[in-house]
């Protein structure tokens, strides 16, 4: 891919959220990605309902953020973004193929193996809570996150990253397991735990972080 | 990346599976992509359990299929496959940046936002179906594939293909839908239904699901 073009990178973030989800949108990824890669971003708000206006559906089909733009290429989907983005940037992705490779699967690992049962339980926390299925279905939908942690842990043993050094893997793996900030599935995992806070470390990761929750922090709460 | 090896290319996959899961095994992907590229593949089979090996959860450390090898480099998660696959094959990535870039965001769409609902549905109708909780669930389990689905077909429109060509973001788009086949949600939206079939009308995607198809009909029902 070719490189991003720094000056004109641009993403969209949504203005507010409520409280359980500040500093777990999915820009979050983005950012810190661009961080790491030392380049700078604009960033476009959308308030409430902005994200389902045709204009909005016409850059991102299903009304989610982030989208991307940066002159060169229109993106949606926080991990297509990324390797964009890591595609350019040594510290993400490395340019040996076989590293490359590792790297790319482990991006997939994370968003498809390991976010969905973690997205099904905080859905099931956050928007569901109340309704008369969900304390039936929570057990299973925790042990199949449950599963998935287990064998993450199993993979990472006294491993710092997934692989080698850190990759757009591990950002993708981090940001995937703080969604269970609010359990203590991970947390009470010390391989994990460790994990989750060695990416969190980051510099990069600190001033993505701050850059989301200043938006939030600019704003009326909803 | 650099190109697939084509005659050592490799992949694993099930001996044997249920009757609701042939034709939609993860390894369709994977077969897919190389039967567009024009590569051939060996596939090494898995009898029930031997996924759940230390020996093939080095390779695989969520004990899935399907996992890859071409002898330069050992893959895991079929998006990063068929996207490794795709990177040497034109017929699947544009080579230009813009159209290679809205590939790559659709593969992550179809598995990141388009499958996770319909994964849910697919498991509760599968797994669950007995269970107390299932038929309080499944309404909003319906209702979030039913939500994707509007805003896919609103996309597609009149579209053939996802962009101005098929491409990669394509292939995992419609095996995404196919596991939607036992249900009509799909085959009632005459938009996605063409879509679907145009997909499976292309004689790679036939070749790839005959090859998966063949090793079940050469073993023992489960």
């Amino acid at each position: 891919m070719s490189a991003v073009h720094a000056a004109r990178a641009a993403i969209t973030a949504f203005r507010q959220v409520p409280p359980f989800a500040q500093g777990v949108v999915r820009d979050l990824r983005v950012r810190w990605a661009l961080e790491e890669a030392g380049l700078s971003y604009e960033q476009e708000l959308l308030g409430i309902g902005e994200n389902r206006s045709a204009a909005y559906r016409a850059r991102q089909p299903f009304g989610q953020v982030p989208a991307y733009d940066d002159g060169d290429v229109g993106m949606f989907e926080s991990g297509a973004i990324v390797l964009h983005v890591a595609a350019g940037c040594d510290a993400l992705l490395p340019a040996e193929p076989r590293a490359r490779a590792r790297a790319t699967t482990w991006v997939f690992a994370a968003l498809n193996t390991v976010e969905p049962p973690i997205a099904t339980l905080a859905e099931l926390d956050l928007f569901h809570r109340d309704e008369p299925w969900a304390p039936l279905r929570r057990p299973g939908a925790v042990a199949a996150v449950q599963g998935r942690l287990d064998d993450l842990a199993a993979w990472l043993g006294g491993r710092e990253w997934l692989e080698e050094r850190f990759t757009a893997g591990d950002l993708m793996m981090t940001t995937v397991l703080r969604i269970l900030r609010d359990t203590d599935l991970v947390t009470r995992m010390p391989v994990l735990d460790a994990y989750v806070r060695r990416g969190e470390a980051r510099p990069a990761f600190g001033r993505a972080l701050a850059a989301q929750m200043a938006v939030f922090a600019g704003q009326p709460p909803l």
